[in-house]
């Protein structure tokens, strides 16, 4: 991934030395498990375990020679032993290591990303509670609906962030795991009790059945959830962004002292950062789509996923680190501006109330019909010349035949609309 | 979708009528829930559940005036009712009926699913148990590797199907929701044991939070189920078309009697039924990209997601209900070709045994690179004269300097590949 979109903790656990590293961890351990079967001899995994060490530039070089890179590691790291090096690699097949290392790889990534949800749940908790009274319009259509809470569509997104989580752990656990079965999965040179020492040494879980390679429905699940919780915060961002819009401005990302808007137009204040999440998103969406192609691989394995691996579970990864983290701080740092929101409200002349009027008429008696042809003629007359229904309701005999005037001031009194919030709260847990 | 791939089963429950069906049935369960609460006459809604009904041409009719579907459905239900008319739609904005509709039909394309999903898992199963010790060539990059069995093969598929089951039940009780909070969300106009009420008596659950409609990344992890499920369907059915290449011929799809495989060339027998499964993994993939953009809409919700699901929800589950179903029949009835397998085994000179023989000379105290670089040229030289490996190795001075006569018929004996199958079975939960 470019550097602008890298966090520093991310990029290392990518790193061609941490891959390397993971490799060397997995050999050794492989070693360790055939020490402990008494198939050779602790001795030498002793030294191996001392003294075991890998130059990149080194690997590199052997690869341009062996045209495997697995191949040349191990040489690589053979020349950093003695004769005990004949135990390197010993009853393994490339991807036994590749696959298992990778598994490693995933597991500290995920480490990371899971601080990081956590981190915007709670962030986008503390916000929800915070405005749970700010009352604010709520839009269908783009179009004024009901009065609604800023506090209610930050805990749609906790809500949301919540099943992410869950997702993300399924996710996270499968591809979490190894597979030390050998060159086509039969354990015929290596007996299981190998692939689970190191998988339990490397914290992770020995997969049930594999052929070369560990199955990539894992994988493929795995960056569908990535996607999703991308697609969430896009979800998030497109909220942001259509309440940033200069007419409704109901809220505005942190603009810092200094920062720019435009380099032409002074006063722009601009959703950027959410913008950015969105493009982001779309990015993440593609990598979604190349892993479900990965899945169908020939017979035993072939190794069209292999290039196609090294591009997107770094990369979604990281974009995901990013995402959470700057998506955490606008949230954070939002300002909300609870005066605007009630000016919009305000701002289309009363209509919100409606649907109000028309359940205290059917309450009163009316069909749905009858009260519906009788409202909604008003409410057109207001909209097409602009002015307040209010006085047309209490200007119309037919509706004023059934309901008083504290019935009227109470259909146009948005706090009716704020009763059930606390009880929505309790039902997230944010209380 | 077109009739040719559509079982009746699910088409009934994506008809017309049926959605027509569901839309009444959460509209009366909601006046049980207002007559429960008081609020409505009992024997009101006693008169609508025994009377209420609808006629599709009739609500067509009336949408081409209102041009709301719900709105259109509920006059054309009024219209079959008298004076306690008023309270159908009582309190409910027209996506609480869609979206607590749209759960319990897709709970009911969700227990079809289910079926589906068990019996294409327990004929996998079936076949894999058959052919547990069938032995076959093993390929990595479409080549020759090392022995494996059919089986195992099949086994992989269903430790698959095992993991979809799980990721589908999770997606599916996601989407078995109902919401019924108003126009935006915060039950103003309707308490949420409305809501309660109605997910119970249809057999979903009331979801946590919504807006006007429930969240859309309930689907979006759905459709990436469903498409899941396809795509490992993609990849058993590509390894079927590998198998049943003329050069290798080790299974065929099952061929009727009286079957073309090709109106010029009688001879063909093609892997038609896999081929077919293919493409509509491709087209189930495209709906997921769709469900993933439905994710972010505006504000309380826009209707942007409308159009797209009623086509991509339906399709979905009806396409993935014919590929489960027929992919079961091609498992069920694959002819399976023992002696091809054999005969492939044998086609390449014995060159699929050089690894154990690789392993046999470490064992004896070489190093991997020595024995390597002893090994590899004998096995070129096989490859690139296509004569037997074998001999070549009882010439070699250097190895039988190493290894025995018994030592090298057990390097080239089969048998030892399968030592660990059944260990792998019981891991499966088809010991
Ligand atoms: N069976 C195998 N298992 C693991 N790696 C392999 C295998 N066969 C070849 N390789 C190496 O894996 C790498 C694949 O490169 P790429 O396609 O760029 O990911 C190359 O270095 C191959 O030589
Ligand atoms: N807020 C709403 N909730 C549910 N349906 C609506 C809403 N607003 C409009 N509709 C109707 O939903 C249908 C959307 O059509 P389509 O885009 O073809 O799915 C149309 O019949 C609209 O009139």
């Amino acid at each position: 991934m470019i550097t602008r979109y890298t966090r520093p903790e991310m990029a290392e656990v990518w790193s061609e030395y941490n891959r390397y590293k993971c490799w060397l961890e997995v050999e050794i351990l492989a070693d360790e498990a055939w020490a402990a079967l008494g198939e050779i001899p602790a001795e030498d995994v002793a030294k191996i375990r001392a003294n075991a060490t890998f130059d990149i530039d080194r690997i590199l070089e052997i690869e341009k020679e062996t045209r495997h890179d697995v191949v040349a590691f191990t040489r690589a790291v053979s020349e950093s032993l003695g004769e005990e090096r004949k135990w390197v690699h010993y009853g393994l097949t490339s991807t036994d290591v590749v696959d298992t290392a990778y598994g490693y790889q995933l597991k500290q990534a995920n480490d990371i990303l899971r601080k990081d949800l956590q981190n915007m749940l709670e962030i986008i908790g503390e916000k929800a509670k915070e405005h749970k009274k700010t009352v604010c319009m709520g839009r269908t259509h783009g179009v004024h609906a009901e009065p609604t809470t800023f506090g209610l569509k930050l805990a749609t997104m906790y809500s949301e962030m919540k099943r992410n989580i869950e997702r993300f752990e399924h996710a996270a656990k499968g591809v979490e795991a190894g597979k030390i079965s050998g060159a086509v999965g039969t354990f015929a040179n290596i007996p299981p009790f190998v692939e689970e020492y190191v998988c339990e040494k490397l914290g992770t879980r020995p997969q049930e059945i594999s052929t070369q390679v560990l199955p990539r429905d894992l994988h493929a699940e795995y960056m569908a959830t990535i996607a999703l919780i991308a697609t969430s915060i896009e979800r998030f961002a497109t909220e942001i962004r259509g309440l940033q819009k200069s007419e409704t401005r109901e809220v505005e990302e942190f603009f810092a002292k200094g920062q720019k808007g435009s380099s032409a137009m002074p006063h722009k204040r601009n959703p950027i950062g959410s913008e950015n999440m969105v493009g982001l998103a779309r990015v993440i969406r593609g990598y979604m789509v190349t892993a479900y192609e990965n899945v169908g691989l020939w017979h035993e394995r072939d190794i069209s996923h292999s290039s196609a691996e090294r591009i997107i579970l770094p990369d979604a990864t990281t974009l995901l680190n990013y995402q959470l983290n700057r998506f955490a701080n606008i949230i954070k740092n939002l300002t909300v501006f609870p005066e605007n929101m009630l000016r919009n409200m305000n701002a289309t002349f009363g209509l919100i109330y409606s649907q109000r009027v028309l359940l205290k008429l059917i309450d009163k008696g009316m069909s749905r019909e009858e009260a519906y042809d009788l409202v909604q003629p008003k409410t057109a007359l207001s909209w097409d010349n602009q002015t307040d229904f209010r006085p047309l309701v209490e200007a119309d005999e037919a509706i004023m035949a059934k309901l008083t005037k504290e019935d009227i001031a109470d259909a146009f009194n948005y706090n009716y609309h704020l009763s059930h919030v606390d009880e929505v709260f309790e039902r997230l847990g944010l209380g």
